[in-house]
C-alpha cells in the first residue's frame, strides 16, 4: 500500500512576547496504518485557544497547569475528525471523532482517549466551541465557580464575544440575570447589544483604561455582584472597584498578560477584595469533567430551543492555524476561533 | 454634685498617608450624670487596631466597610472599663464592661451595646485581644475562610507576630499543620521559633523583598495550602508564587497598604491564581459573629490548657493612645497594642 503522507504543524521554538509565524513549521509525515484495534482519523476541524500560549513557554520558565508542547513535535489541541480505516469494530469509518490531536491532518487512536460525536445534535464544529470545552469553560464558571444567583445578580463579562465569554453572557441572561459585556469593536458590541441582548454592552478600546471603571459604574450603579474575569489587567482592577459585597470573581483567563516578557503590575485596589468580602477564584475547566453531563444536557436543551447563539470566525486551511492563533491575542476572532482544516468524506 | 470632667481623644483631620499626632487632639469634656437605666464606664483598658486607620478618610475619599471617624468627636474602638456609677439594675457598680467607646476616660451605656466580661476567665485586658474581635478575626480567617485541612496543610501567616497572626499561627499549630511565620525584627522571629513553635519563621525585612518567593519556597517546598493574609503587597506576591493547587489565600488586612497616598500595583502574578485553582477571599470579622459562641468555647479550653500565648504591648496613659496607634504602622507593637488608661476600682 502506498505510504500516505500528513502535514502537522511543529513547535520550533518558545516564543518571547506575542508570538509569530516563525516560530511553527509545517512538515510532511508519514502516518503509519491503524494496527489492530486502532483507527485513523482526518481532521476536519480544529480549534485554537488562548490557553495554549501557555504551553508555548520551556518547562523550566514557569509552572503552568498543563505540560509545555514539546519542540519539533506536533502542537496539540482540541480537534474534530472522522474516521478513514479502522481495526476496531467499535470505531467504524465515517464517523466523527472528537479528540485532542490538532494541528496535524491525521492521526491514529485506539479509542480511549475520543469522544464520538452526533452531527444530528449540531454542526460537528460546535463540540470544539458551544458544546465542547469552550461552552463548559463558560457553564462551570458562571454556575459552579461563580455561583450565579438566578434572577438576582447583576454578572460582568469580559472578552464577551469571545468563544467562552459569548456563551457564559448567554447563560447569565437565560439565568435571568443583568448581564453586562464589554468587547473590543463596535461590530462587537452591537452583536452583543442586538443579538445577545445584554443589559449593557461597551467597547474598552474607545472607553479608555482610565475610565473603565465609571463606566462599569454607569453600567452597574448598584454594583457587580459576579464578574466573570477572561482579561485581567485594567479590566479586573476596574471590577474590583465595583464590586459588591460578598461579590465574587471568577479568575477564567487573563488574555491581557500571555504575552507579556515583564509582568504588569497587578490591581493596586485589592484591598477593596477585604472591605467588600470579595471571594476571587481561579479554576481550569478539566477539574470539572464530572459536570459534563449536566451542562450537556442543559445546552442541547437551550440550543433546541433557539436560546444559545454562538459566532464562529473560520480559517481556511491548516497552514492558516498559526496565523489566526496569534490573531486570538490581537481580537482578530469574533466568537470561537476555528480551522478548517479538510472536508468530510 | 461636682461636674465630672474626663478626657477623650479626638480626630481634628483626616491624615495624608502615615498619620501623625498632630491630627489628634485631647479634650475635656463634661461627663453627665447616667439617666434612669443607664451606667456610667470609667475605661482601664482600649484597643488601637490598624483598621482605624480605614476610618480615617474622609467619607468622599473611598467607601470603607465601615463608617468614616467623625472629626471633632471622640474616636472610637474597643475598650474594657468597670461600671463607677449604675442606675440601670443588671449593671452593678464594679462590674467589667466591653464596649466600643474607647479613645475616652468616661462613657454612658444603657446595656445594649456593651458585654460583661468575667475577669476570672483571663486578665481583662485579654478581652481586647486573644479573647476579642483580634482572637475572633483569627479564628474566623483559620477555620471558616481558610477552611484550614487539620493535620495536613502547609499555612503560611504573614505579620505572624502581631495581634491576629500570633492567634492564627497558634490556632493552625493546634490544629497539627505545618506553619509558617514572618515577622519584622529578629525577636519576633525567634519568639515565633521559641515560644509559638512554629515550623519555620523569617524576618521579611532582612530577607528582602526580592527574596521572599525563594524563601517562602525554602520554608514551603511543597507549597501552601492557606496563606493567612495581613500585609498585601510583596508578600502577597510571594505567597501567590508558592501556592499548591487548590491553595486558599485568607484577605484578612494589608497593613502594607494603609496608608499609601497613592496605591502600589498589586501582584504581578495573579494569572497563578488561575493555573493553580487559587481561592482568595477578602473578610471582615463582624460578619461572623456567629461564631462567637464555638470561638469562646475553643479559646477558653486552649488558654486553660496552656496552649495559647499572647504577647501585649502596654501603652500607659490615654493620651499615648496616638502614638500608639501610629507605631502600629511602624511595627512598634509585638502581639497586641494596648493603652492602660485607668486603674481598677
Amino acid at each position: 500500500m502506498e505510504q500516505k503522507i500528513g502535514k502537522e504543524i511543529q513547535l520550533i521554538r518558545f516564543p518571547q512576547g506575542l508570538p509569530d509565524e516563525n516560530i511553527f513549521e509545517i512538515v510532511n509525515v508519514n502516518i503509519p496504518e491503524p494496527k489492530e484495534g486502532e483507527f485513523l482519523v482526518r481532521n476536519i476541524w480544529m480549534s485554537v485557544d488562548p490557553y495554549m500560549r501557555g504551553r508555548m513557554r520551556s518547562p523550566e520558565e514557569t509552572k503552568s497547569y498543563i505540560d509545555s508542547f514539546q519542540l519539533k513535535k506536533p502542537l496539540e489541541g482540541s480537534c474534530v475528525g472522522q474516521i478513514v480505516e479502522s481495526k476496531n469494530d467499535l470505531f467504524k469509518v465515517g464517523e466523527y471523532i472528537l479528540g485532542n490531536y490538532g494541528w496535524r491532518e491525521y492521526w491514529i487512536s485506539n479509542g480511549g482517549d475520543v469522544m464520538k460525536i452526533d452531527s444530528k445534535i449540531a454542526p460537528i464544529q460546535s463540540f470544539l466551541g458551544v458544546l465542547g470545552m469552550t461552552g463548559l469553560t463558560a457553564y462551570v464558571g458562571i454556575v459552579k465557580i461563580g455561583k450565579l444567583n438566578e434572577g438576582k445578580d447583576t454578572v460582568f463579562i469580559s472578552a464577551a464575544s469571545g468563544a467562552v465569554g459569548s456563551i457564559a453572557c448567554q447563560i447569565a441572561k437565560i439565568k435571568g440575570c443583568h448581564v453586562v459585556g464589554c468587547a473590543g469593536t463596535e461590530g462587537k458590541v452591537d452583536w452583543l447589544l442586538d443579538e445577545i441582548k445584554l443589559d449593557y454592552a461597551f467597547n474598552y478600546k474607545t472607553v479608555g483604561e482610565h475610565n473603565l471603571s465609571s463606566e462599569l459604574k454607569k453600567a452597574c450603579p448598584e454594583g457587580i455582584d459576579l464578574y466573570f474575569d477572561n482579561v485581567g489587567g485594567k479590566q479586573l482592577e476596574a471590577a474590583l472597584d465595583n464590586m459588591k459585597s460578598f461579590g465574587r470573581i471568577v479568575l477564567c483567563g487573563m488574555i491581557s498578560q500571555y504575552n507579556l516578557t515583564h509582568p504588569l503590575p497587578g490591581p493596586s485596589n485589592l484591598f477593596l477584595a477585604i472591605t467588600n468580602r470579595v471571594r476571587m477564584q481561579g479554576f481550569i475547566v478539566r477539574d470539572h469533567y464530572d459536570m459534563l453531563n449536566e451542562f450537556h444536557s442543559s445546552m442541547y436543551k437551550w440550543i433546541s430551543e433557539g436560546k444559545i447563539k454562538w459566532k464562529e470566525t473560520v480559517i481556511e486551511g491548516l497552514e492558516k492555524a498559526p496565523k489566526a492563533f496569534i490573531g486570538l491575542f490581537k481580537g482578530e476572532n469574533f466568537g470561537k476561533m476555528l480551522i478548517k482544516i479538510g472536508s468530510e468524506i
